[in-house]
């Protein structure tokens, strides 16, 4: 009934120290939200370490299964940056120093009296036929590979390297969403809320429990592709809280009553 | 020639709005932190959305690769809370109310004067056989099947369940680490620092580029499993970092000569 498209992305985040706790990762809901927005929907995430065959196994489950997968991590100039090597290996083609990227950062050094040493020219390394994902933070450039973006780890690099990216990409229709604050808890509307999801099945409806002063209230998230999807379910759920409030009254003029 | 053992781990992290942005995940870096202190090594996370098929597929693959699973979210009383049926599905084993999960929150409600709604009553819902973890915090339990230790999403909940779980774990020799400040960039000591990893195999030496004041500078790490394993190698970066200043050293006095 509608022609709505639908666009999805998987990210694979790479590094010893988001999985030893060392590094809080801060790039996955950066994505996450930039897709959002975007119209692509972010459908799973993994993370694994630096280690060649966990990147290589991953990477290959997860760009048959979505539109795009962007990588973040491992792309630096020191022997654990081994993103590259492993990207390489996945599509079956060589790693190589690549010219243009050799270039950029030969210039870039230079500019800076710096030596290029050989760690630095590891930056220029990519799989061949890669193109190049421009960084306009420090230069060494990520890079796009079929339907793989890979970008680096560093979370300013990181969000400056998908802002580059996203202008480039086919979105689909976008999920808009609809927050409702609930002053009552998940226990009180998930009966009734199963109901509204039940006659809404083109929206997605969340409830997210919150706990203050002692007190459990909920936010309602309905989400989906039209704003009149999502204001229909969204009348429910108002109508919900209502009627919930309406009886609660009763209950308690009764009890006064008594 | 040691005998250190290991035990390996998976996280897999279910919700929708992890995936779509609006929360941000704070179970990931906790587990991490914790396994890490603990002995056991968290290898590989995945994040997936609130659809059975995906996190039947997810559990299927992590559990059989890595000791122990460790999941957070989907545990709630509303309908977009479906990690107790796809955990049974992935087992094989009906979806139940628990008569002891049902006991312990029907007092709970009882003496909060609360209603134990069907809503409510879904939180007793798991895997026939199931253990329970215990939840200090809003009572509905977790629970245990086989390798796999199903936990809440919200963060002190989450907290919670992890420190009663982690004492009843077999863990694996604790990997220790040694944090060495260094004044220069990766692409300075990209090239010793890989001869130094190469010297040290019983190492992971890792590398995180810092850049303050428009100046690179790193934190090396190094990890392994006894602390004399990590000391020799931190003996052997500690003098490359002095053998590069030695080297600028000579370098500043020959061009304040020239």
């Amino acid at each position: 009934m509608s022609n709505e498209t639908v666009v999805t992305a998987a990210m694979l985040a790479i590094g010893d120290e988001l999985l030893s706790g060392r590094t809080k990762d801060k790039n996955i809901g950066h994505l996450a939200d930039m897709l959002t927005i975007s119209g692509i929907d972010l459908k799973e995430v993994r993370i694994v370490a630096d280690e060649e065959d966990a990147i290589v196994e991953a990477l290959n489950a997860l760009r048959g299964k979505h539109d795009y997968v962007f990588t973040s991590g491992g792309i630096g100039p020191t022997h654990d940056d081994i993103t590259a090597d492993a990207v390489s290996k996945a599509f079956g083609v060589p790693c190589e120093h690549d010219a243009d990227a050799m270039a950029l950062l030969a210039e870039m050094y230079k500019r800076r009296e710096m030596e290029f040493t050989e760690a630095r020219q590891r930056m220029a390394r990519m799989p061949r036929g890669a193109a190049h994902i421009a960084n306009p933070v420090s230069t060494a450039p990520g890079f796009i590979i079929g339907n793989v973006y890979v970008m680096a780890g560093v979370p300013q690099v990181f969000q400056a390297m998908v802002d580059n990216v996203l202008p480039t990409l086919k979105v689909g229709t976008p999920v808009v969403s609809l927050a409702i604050a609930c002053p009552y808890g998940e226990g009180e509307i998930g009966t009734p809320l199963t109901a509204i999801q039940k006659a809404h099945p083109e929206t997605s409806i969340g409830s997210y429990p919150r706990y203050v002063g002692q007190k459990f209230s909920t936010e309602i998230v309905v989400r989906g592709r039209s704003q009149a999807v999502i204001e229909a379910a969204g009348a429910d759920v108002r109508a919900m809280i209502e009627d919930i409030g309406r009886r609660k009254d009763i209950a308690e003029n009764h009890s006064a009553d008594a």
